[in-house]
């Protein structure tokens, strides 16, 4: 499962029945208290081997750098540029499909990664339009967080460091959590942060956005096994098409 | 010492003290039959892990994706673009000014990213030309090398899944490692590979360049000891520097 | 308020007293059978008109090609690339901020441009910081479209062509809509939409996502007026902080 | 005739007959008291509507900002790069060729776009060479300017809110030109202004270069009229040519 | 006076003195059958050492590729992009500037080049306003070349392999002309060669734009004398000033 | 001989004989002071003479520009950035494969160009395939210079204004060099240099790496012609394969 663990002479046989390649993409950016700096990465990478797993997909080191504008003036984020991140990822997608993969699967692990996600799958559209290319960012979640999340959301599309994302995080990777150092900091963010660059010192110290007390194991379970269902079929109703388009 | 399993609350106080960043460069390229495809991957992260503790410096995550343009025909190659790398690299390099780090050191495992990582280097150099840059490929092991090795040199400058390269696995990495696959595969390389584009598959079939059979984890140890007290005195001083400057 | 009908004699003066420039950014597009191929533009322009009065701002002349990668394959569509708008965009802000502008409101009427302006938004902060830049795609209108609408939404993000935008047009160019030709067609767009490249001919034949035959002037005023009412106060806002921050 | 007010429905058929797209390109620049900030942007798009009356072509929106590199420091101008222009022109341009057109006529009424359209048409020579592309600047009007102007000419190339354009203007908007402020300023400028970057503040206070005071609605139409019968031709030729190569 | 001919140890100190530095460019292109691919190479370069002489400046060694686009497929033309030429010789100005000098000439050998050398010089006065930098075209000949040409132009901005560029080159490098085999081609140019890309073979198949028999040694002189008189005291005026802007 | 002494009319033909250009590509660089600033041109271009002359190739003029990083602060040196260079030998290498040319040869009188040259190949790899390109520094001369030899090396990449390139001056250039002033400087790189952007005036003042008192033309010759045989061969080898492919 693991690609960079094959070796070259056994590889090329199983490319062509994987078909598959899954990239886990995150960043490295500050999540409060209680959580890694390498949150987003943990959880594209542990998310990409379930994925793997459950598709029979090859799954591709993470790329551990991602676009941190909003939150780059916070101690620990690293954040490079959307032109860079887009620049790589077009790179890499060529370079899989030159392999002979016929899937390319982009798990993002963070939100300000989705610009760049989406300009690279558009560039390889046009440069190698055989292959297939996804973005995921917890795809089909929109129910089923509504239905276990306890505190309000401050924001329609942002969740960061909070009930949901510690929740994901107490799910697949509990040692790094700190439950102790969780906090409740629900901040007002306003209209103006959607039509205005925004960085978010503006209107949180914590990089907290939500009540991370409230989250639980069992509703990022409920969450991600709801989104891996999606992104699995989706990748397997990808992976029959690649099969027939070749035969 | 591993900067992204730090929070956010306590990472700014311990990056004025630590100063120092280590960024594993790697790649994922055909390494023969014996070695996997990450090898320069494994090889930069545990050097850089190595290396993080004896100057008490944070270790990043490693950067997984390279230049592999030689060998980019190769199974399980992936190769992403100078370009790209000097862009992505110059972002990480002037975040890390940004949070505060005065040394950046790229520990590179791939020979193919050499360009990309000096050049990154230069551009830092203009822009924040506060930060110290380097960019470390196993430095100071001509003479140690030259002293272990019991296989000729395919070529003066490339050694690659090769009696030195395994040795350096086994040193580090030894449960990567499939000895009873090392093969033997001196190619005949000649003079023009160094004067014309000369992908790989030109001169050899394996991408074996020596006899791997011939590696032992004693080899590996000895080189790299010594390209770590190298590193090691090099990064010491830089940091001793940085601490001068600041005060 | 029209700015390119001032003279160049005046002009300087004025300028210190709006402060606030506004630029309609639109796009030529498939708009189904009963919506011009300027729809973007005839909306960006008259809401800029309105926001201009009521602000007492300066209206810039109509950018009027937008990216429309979605739909650049159906007939009329003209579609820029989101690097070509973000340079464009970026040095008009810079231009304005030399002429003495304090705030540049991009106006949009096309959500293919929201990437491009965002992005133009964020190098102008780098590069002009002390110019405030919004960029404006309908803010304020989820509650009071929630509530005027009769028809199901075809998905969460995208409206077009349908029972809300046609009542936009009838509300603010009712002389370029044929409301004999409005048809209703709900597609089902799919989860995939989102994740992956997906020209819109993958789901409809019409361009139309919705039913534009609910459309009515009342619903359009109600929208719109409430999003103006946004832009009012945060333009209004914007330009009381400029005015401070000069004295 | 008006591109922007087709629908989808019914355009394809029309681009198939018309074939020839129109685009005014001008620019907000400050012209003297007597002429506004949009003076080159009126006199395209008129022109490119006499124009497109006359070819039976389609007359697409405005593109009303222009490389005003010279006057920038002058109340009112604003300045895009010239890269940013032909970027934009080459993307319209590939736009109307997949979308059927096989004519494109940049209709440019500000001699500082001139570099950038001549290198946009040549990018698209290359990259859909077969697209026609004009740029027009007022072709054929040599002779005539030279018969009806009264006033010296201030430089070979340069007209500005002089005698010429105030002349244009009052043929095409007269309702824009005030001629009670019109004035004479025939600024000495000089051997070095074409060997050596020379904002035009260097000459000149008004930017007006010659007498606006002698100009008359009949000199610009006999000017104009003359250069649309140049471009009238050309282009009908070049219709012609398309329909052949269709058929 | 040849720059390249200094030693480091020595120059350092005649830059402070000279500050000017001339740089002919020029390009390799058909010339017809009587002149050579270098013809503007060697005009540039000759041109530029008797500019030198009379103005005591640098001479630097000649950039010999330009943009040849019009006649890039005839026998023996080299054309390079505008892009690359403004990047190499915006960086030679910022070195030029570095290294102490005040005054930066272009000589342009080739109108082909014309674009780039004014866009460079654009770009070095944002990057380094206080460097002065000229792009010469044989100015101020004009009047002259009117009264020793005896046949007609054939296009009012060209001028190529004819009467007056061959007088040129019997002037200044009379052994590299062959007249014996000039010839005389005046081709019908027609409008549109101004208005839409036009590679030169569509009009002419000889590259020789008029009658170059009728060329004479005495007309060269006479226009390049006149040429170089205008030059030098233009550089001698910004020399002036250079030596005072220092003081 | 020489590409740009011939003319449009006899130059096709001859193309198709000789089938391979040179390009001696060098810089205007400090060294030291008994060589001229243009050394490396210098040698670039008599090696190119000599090579062509070998090889029955077109001489090119000389690109007198390079990427002189580590020297751009001593007195003369002026240098240009490996993008441009990259691009304008990329662009060069196109048109001589228009022209009809199958072999490119980049004869290189300049460490600091390897890295734009060796990157400028790959891009024509690219886009011409056909075209066989070689970037040549000196190549097959380790045995002959470690023989030749007197004083030790200061760096073992490194060479410059010692007694090598002083005795490749006195075999191809004695009447540019100094002797008189010639002088013995061997600094103490260090292992840093290697591993961090590291300008020269770090470790030497003269810009002399070594005893250029030493130097004799006989070193030079016995060197150099080393060099050349090995380049004949090389090019002689590609002339006769790039005559295969077209028959």
């Amino acid at each position: 499962m693991h690609f960079q663990y094959e070796n070259a002479y056994d590889v090329k046989e199983r490319i062509a029945e994987k078909r598959v390649a899954i990239l886990p993409v995150g960043a490295v950016e500050a999540h409060g208290p209680h959580l890694p700096l390498g949150t987003d990465n943990v959880l594209a990478e542990r998310m990409g081997a379930k994925l793997a797993e459950r598709t029979d997909a090859y799954l591709l080191p993470t790329l551990p750098y991602g676009q941190v504008w909003s939150l780059r003036s916070f101690p620990g984020s690293l954040s490079v540029s959307n032109e860079s991140l887009i620049m790589l990822l077009s790179d890499i997608g060529e370079s899989l499909y030159q392999q002979g993969f016929g899937v390319f699967v982009m798990l993002n692990g963070h939100l300000g990664n989705g610009t760049a996600l989406k300009e690279a799958a558009r560039r390889l559209y046009e440069k190698v339009p055989e292959l297939k290319v996804y973005y995921f960012f917890y795809p089909g979640v929109k129910e089923i967080t509504a239905r276990v999340r306890e505190s309000s959301s401050a924001h329609g599309a942002y969740f960061h460091a909070c009930e949901i994302e510690t929740s994901y995080m107490l799910y697949l990777a509990e040692e790094l959590v700190d439950m102790d150092k969780a906090i409740c900091d629900i901040p007002n963010i306003g209209e103006e942060a959607d039509c205005t660059p925004t960085p978010w010192e503006t209107f949180t110290k914590t990089a907290v956005l939500g009540d991370a007390t409230l989250a639980t194991r069992e509703k990022g379970e409920a969450i991600l096994e709801t989104s891996l269902n999606v992104m699995t079929e989706i990748v397997n109703k990808a992976k029959r098409a690649a099969a027939r388009d070749e035969s």
